[in-house]
């Protein structure tokens, strides 16, 4: 193992930096030396949170890029956007290697502009930014300075359909049409700031959609599908679960003629069978929420159905892990070096 | 008000069963003078269901028709499918009125056994059982004897989608592409029978599909949206909510051309402007679960998503009233002359 | 059925205000004619609170002392404690029938401010103010003009331990040590207000203790319970349980000799045999929180624990009904010449 | 680091049993070579268990004494009381390092049969089994070949007052009342097998007492506290949680004098800041369930009521951690010489 690298992470208080805190405390290849807010009021990181005990020694400072730049040689920024991608620029300009979990560097400035609802970076880091979906830039991400953290949603989504629309359109004979992707999240995606519409009495035996057509993550999902070739469409349905945590993506794809589960089977194993982190169920099998708590797993199942010729495609992941805190791990042990299962080890907490 | 009607509930010891004795221990027109249960073991109905200690002396019993037939003037078969449209035929012989919780006579026998997974009734009574959704069918069941009441994902997606397909095919251009319902649904729904996979331990927290592609309401929704006219397809696919009650349907309709948002809330105001129970959300608002929980409405929203050309409707009922229990009671006002609210007026319980 | 009462609500945006306009809309001797939030912008009470579109065409406005005494009769006042009390007092001195629902009449002022952490009313209600426990103090309740309604932790634990203390103090050999309430409530007690710690990634799955030694139902309990004589010290421990509704009392009473379970039976039928709200459980019964959720019924459940001499008492109610809106309608009711139960027939939600 | 012990875990397919696995399978010092089940169907361990998918190659067999032996050094044994001694105590005997997580091994056999109601083990292992609290009997761990480890709620309640009864019952001027342990508990607590009462559906927003006096951990906790000197009575009230995991101690100890919270603050200190996994609170801080859940950490609180001179205890474990394979595991790590908190430094799993 290599000696440990000095990190730190900005934006300690909101739930993705939190779970950063959280799996960096245990990862035999940092040194967590630096934790920042993005309010004002500094303590120590157990007095703030005390689950966190175990963190004993650990001030939570508001953010000072000097000081963070003498602390730390890799920085994980966890704030909201808007602020997060400023944030994560000026840092990695004074030589830091930095992952910003945040949306603003995922995206070109136009569509950014519509779906976020406010103004792109006038310094634009997307040129540098190498979108961090591990198992498919895995090469890109070795070398990078700047990653663009995928979104919670988005790391579902593509995990699950990237194989069809990269590899297989044509042998899945793909429609035109678009792909529906019903999605559902439990409540620690909002993040953690005091709203009514999240309290436990609001949402306990509840469930609605929001942001109904206009979630931020389909651009972002229409990018990193279309990549390979033709423009792909989707219309994602973002849904709130009366769950801490979890994200759950139910996927339509409509095709064009017979094919069976098999072969469906052989592409998704061809794609992820050497990945840790991914396992692809047998033909039969649904993912559960639960599953994947607390782990790093994404874990897809399917199902071709005969009668209506739509191949549906189940995919799970822990949104904190997978879809924020742990994929950007997962990016941080390549970025260094590091086996990549380093410090996401844990099986998921079950029940 | 006329004099009250004595009436029976066959399978009290079931959820559905339980919600109707707690409806008509309040229904002013209601004399509920007989309840028996599946299960041989006889006592109070407040002993086995202390929550039910205000409906003071009723004795549950095994089911005995005899008895029944002296004790009742109308009676509610809620119980697992394969016996309740056996016992409800042979009430409805003794000259009773019936409704039948159960799906033993929503479908024609060929499809009955695909579905079903066993044999159908060999006395089969799809020819007297009117199907009993009360907005549609409200006519056919004033006058009927027999009554097979709908299934509760059955009458979310139907409520949901006959406006589309029996009064604005065309308006709306609708494609051949089957219509996508991904419908959620709280653990209730699956009957009280203990099972290891809805113990709190396994749910709480988890989310995921099951009886993918062969759920037994998806021929019931089809014979229903396609009564009208032409064939209509659908896919449902059913998933389990960490919830007692409630379901919650996403459905996403293709159309071929432009279609405003106004156009939709016509067609569907036209619907249901005077029904008592079906509140249609102006555009932009999105039904909530909770916001129907212990009561028999059902709420509709929609939302036309002009990038892709998918007319998406949510629905949402409460799985043992609207979805159960609380139709089953609006057919038995329909059916007996009372006002159509009587004994369903308790507003949801929120939060 | 005497005329309706004209009826007003200030307060309606918290949970007891959405509680009582639940309850009002359904009760067949009230008209709700008035309902005011404490916050300023008014609306349709369907359209802020869409579970409640069966109240078609009532306003939501901001409070106004002459509005509300022109459109009402009787008021009830469920505004935060501090405020409520002075809001109440005010429409007392214009004529109208008052219940204030907030702990600002129930205390003497030298209590209160040591309590809650603030100055009492200047213009003191408490001399008129009756303490409105309904079963315990009903003849008075009958002819009042001003009723304290009673804390939703007091309601309980005075329920669990009047029929002790006011009877059989004596008889059970009472001993001098604190009287132990270990208190559980779900979230809605502590109201609508957004708060980072309680929302529903914070709660779930959570349970801690808070107001520890302090909480200010502990006065309000020991007045109650010394009323009859000696004065009764009580220890009040309250724990939020992350459910929505309910408070759930384990009471530990120190006994200095034998008692028989039958004794105690004896003495809780005494009290309550003809109570149409509160349910004594037979021995060898425990009651469950969600016995009664969603009715204004309390259980009561005992055990005689003959290894320590330590009688313990089980009580459970729905913090929002018989803990506040529930018991204010009962209230309401008696000051009226109801029948006691009117408008709150509803059988428990279960499941 | 030693060479890896082979591990066994008899009993995978309980909730104690999978958190052994779930735990093992990322020890460094343990290789696990055997899982067995208490049923007969065998398979893979991740198709049985999916969300072990990790644990690739492991087949789950019916348990074989013979077998098991020549695979493992070591091994769990949790079964249900009345077997899982009897397998433990059999494998003892054939030369293995023995943990029984059951109740089988920790009481006299007369306790044992008065509070289990079935026979105590013809062949006791009481004499060998050491006491598996691992704070306070570390020494005799050391060099046991046997293990009776502590039941759940005894583990809470026994860390939260060996302190006061070990050694400050003349500090703390304790009386002869019985200490008042109010204990609520997680539905894990109580196992996998299916059962009505614990479906979802019937403990979603609910709360109750169970097995109220005669709760089976009454005897274990009043021995540990009592083995000191004089005799403890406990008064051990058990209720569940809508929860998964967790396990909240409030005990409550009646003092003859006055004691400040420094002094109780000194004396917990002086038992606990050494140990890797309890964290006592400072005065005024209240333990939270979840600020433990998925960790085997042990969250101390405390608060001196003054006005009635009781000493309240509070105290959060997580039931399948430190209140069972969790303190298993540590007991295996100081049986075999590893860092204590080997294999368990997860952090708490929040939110």
């Amino acid at each position: 193992m290599k000696t440990r690298v000095r990190v730190g992470v900005v934006g300690v208080n909101g739930y993705s930096g939190l779970e950063l805190a959280r799996l960096l405390i245990g990862h035999p290849g940092a040194e967590l030396t630096y934790v920042a807010a993005s309010k004002d009021a500094p303590g120590g990181l157990e007095e703030e949170q005390p689950f966190l005990r175990g963190a004993r020694g650990l001030r939570v400072t508001a953010h000072d890029p000097a000081v963070c730049t003498a602390a730390c040689d890799f920085v994980f920024v966890a704030l909201p956007s808007g602020s997060s991608g400023r944030v994560a620029l000026e840092l990695r300009e004074r030589g830091l290697r930095v992952i910003d979990l945040s949306g603003d560097l995922r995206l070109p400035a136009a569509d950014y502009e519509v779906w976020y609802g406010h103004a792109a970076l006038p310094q634009w880091g997307l040129d540098e930014a190498v979108y961090g979906l591990t198992e498919w830039r895995r090469e890109d991400i070795r070398g990078a300075g700047l990653i663009a953290n995928p979104g919670c949603y988005a790391t579902a989504a593509e995990l699950a359909l990237l194989p069809i629309v990269n590899r297989a359109k044509d042998e899945l004979k793909l429609q035109s049409t678009p792909i529906i992707i019903d999605a559902k999240s439990g409540v620690s995606g909002a993040g953690r700031k005091a709203a009514e519409s999240r309290l436990l009495g609001e949402l306990a035996e509840n469930f609605y959609a929001y942001k109904v057509g206009r979630h931020q993550h389909t651009p972002e999902i229409e990018r990193q599908l279309s990549a390979a070739g033709d423009a792909v469409r989707v219309l994602l349905t973002t849904q709130l679960l009366p769950t801490t945590r979890g994200i759950y993506i139910s996927a339509y794809v409509q095709m064009g003629g017979a094919v069976s589960a098999s072969q469906v089977w052989s592409l998704y194993q061809s794609c992820y069978e050497s990945e840790p982190f991914v396992r692809v169920l047998p033909p039969g099998q649904v993912p559960q929420l639960k599953h994947v708590r607390g782990s790093n797993y994404c874990d897809i199942g399917f199902c071709v159905d005969e009668r209506t010729g739509v191949l549906q495609v189940f995919c799970v992941i822990d949104n904190l892990q997978k879809g924020a805190a742990g994929q950007a791990v997962q990016n941080f042990n390549v970025m260094n070096g590091f086996v990549e299962t380093s410090g996401l080890l844990a099986q998921p907490l079950y029940p």
